[in-house]
């Protein structure tokens, strides 16, 4: 990946910033050799060993309003990380912050690929087997009109073929029923502009309305809904998945039968772990921006920070943001 | 039990009806004691065990448009069920059949309690330790205005302390972040709505807005949304869960190292499975109707009626319609 543009990685976002976002950088830099830029404050993020840094004096708070920050905050670690990509310093831009800052961010210094309504959120979610469905939008835009889902499930059709060369994706519109007449207001009126898509010219397939229980599936690639909803699933995913986990390592240590029977299960259960951990992809992406820019959970280990950054190298030789803007952008 | 009028049981609703309706009610009765009276046409019910019949002609399918069939069909087993409450004969009624019939049945013969604008679905939702939290409205109205939010926050804090004995049941928003200026319109203006009332008047307290992770947390007793977004966070858990655990299955029968090792960890994981199975609370109540509706899934095997049948008579017995009608019910 030495032909690649670094990551711009905001040093001072997330619950364990600097240590654990500049600990998951450098790992990243060693054992994937993925090129990284840190933003922020040089004097706070200890030893970098040797990765250059952007200096940015400012630090956009984790709960912080987000336009008004990035608007007044012009020195910050994610307005820095924001332009490195607008100036082709940077291939991507990564921060475990501030969401809505990151994405005002990204839009404000980026701007939207021309043709775009809104940008969207794209979280890759794990299945038993095969590749993860992307569900959008995860949580960019709490009301949505039909017309915006529509470029959504497109936009998602695109990053499915682009990051994980599915040849005809299949996209789902999230609802309560399979049938065409069930649902919300806004889910009857996209699906009506959903069936009037040629989904044949951008190479993928609607299969109609799914449902909750789709979401984790392999039946599906792509499944689109508005941001509340699909904020709402996600984090009820990772809420209902870490429970049962906690709950089975609980049984696992309950007895020390159990815990011996447990060690000789470790090697079969370790992959499916890593499979369904929240860390294991590390990042989402603003779908619809001029650029990469990458979303971490504010929770982000050094190992979530090393995930997200492999996701985000992925993405960006994937090539998907060419690819987004002659699919769905107007010229 | 004896002194508990029966439940009325849609013998002919759900995909394995009516032979695992009619095996499930048998067991009820044999094993719990759980007064149970049939619904349908007897002569296709097979051996009932002697169970008194309510002989009804008709029978609503599975995808039938539900207010139209109601109407219709006055004939038919759900019909007869919602009029067997009404006219006294059962404590309850209980179909895994076609849930908008099921909801529009009683609706139409039992009536709504007074006071009450929109009856709600709710589901009780599994948590590693503890009593289930309450999720309403899990699917009987779509679209939903903020002050339906306030009332179904209302009766699901009248249904914790009926069924489940919680003293002081803490309610929450269903919303995208923790801050009162996060979610969607609705449910701004529900928090708005929400921080007005008067939660100790009713024994309650609301802890503000809550996110996905929190549906299956034990910190929460009562979870408030609107239909569909409550419902596909239902199918959402469900769907992963059921992921999880065949995903586990197969990685136990992987070997036969890892067969033997499962073996001595069945008797901790069993109860662990009980507790997440979606079949273990096997029903759902209508509330906010005159009498206890009960719904069940359609794919309902008979062990999952046995459980329905049982939550059903918890929630007769803890007089949650009358404790309702006192509570948010208006003169």
């Amino acid at each position: 990946m030495s032909d690649m543009l670094p990551i711009a990685l905001d040093a001072m976002g997330g619950d364990h910033a600097p240590a654990a976002v500049v600990a998951g950088a450098r790992q990243a830099v060693e054992e994937y050799g993925i090129p990284v830029l840190l933003v922020g404050r040089a004097d706070e993020m200890g030893d970098t060993g040797g990765l250059e840094v952007i200096e940015a004096s400012e630090v956009i708070a984790m709960d912080a309003e987000a336009g008004a920050s990035v608007r007044k905050m012009k020195d910050s670690s994610l307005v820095r990380a924001a332009e490195a990509v607008r100036d082709g310093r940077a291939s991507a831009m990564f921060s475990a912050g501030n969401t809505g800052a990151t994405m005002a961010s990204a839009l404000l210094r980026m701007g939207r690929i021309k043709g775009v309504n809104r940008p969207a959120i794209a979280t890759p979610i794990p299945t038993p087997e095969g590749n993860p469905t992307i569900l959008l939008d995860a949580g960019a835009n709490a009301e949505c009109q039909a017309d915006w889902l529509v470029q959504f499930a497109q936009m998602g059709a695109v990053y499915a073929k682009a990051r994980y060369d599915v040849s005809t994706p299949r996209v789902g519109l999230l609802s309560i029923g399979e049938e065409d007449t069930k649902g919300n207001d806004l889910v009857k009126e996209t699906h009506k502009l959903m069936t009037a898509v040629d989904w044949r010219a951008i190479g993928a397939e609607f299969v109609g309305n799914v449902e909750g229980r789709d979401v984790m599936s392999e039946s599906l690639d792509v499944i689109v809904t508005d941001g509340f909803t699909g904020n709402v699933v996600l984090k009820t995913l990772e809420g209902g998945i870490k429970g049962i986990i906690a709950a089975l390592l609980g049984a696992f240590g309950s007895t020390p039968e159990a815990a011996a029977a447990a060690d000789v299960l470790l090697p079969t259960l370790e992959p499916l772990y890593r499979r369904f951990d929240a860390e294991s992809v590390g990042s989402a992406m603003l779908l619809g921006v001029k650029g990469v820019c990458l979303i971490g959970h504010g929770s982000s280990s050094s190992a979530a920070i090393v995930n997200g950054l492999r996701q985000g190298a992925d993405l960006v030789q994937s090539g998907l943001v060419d690819r987004l803007t002659v699919a769905v952008g107007s010229p």
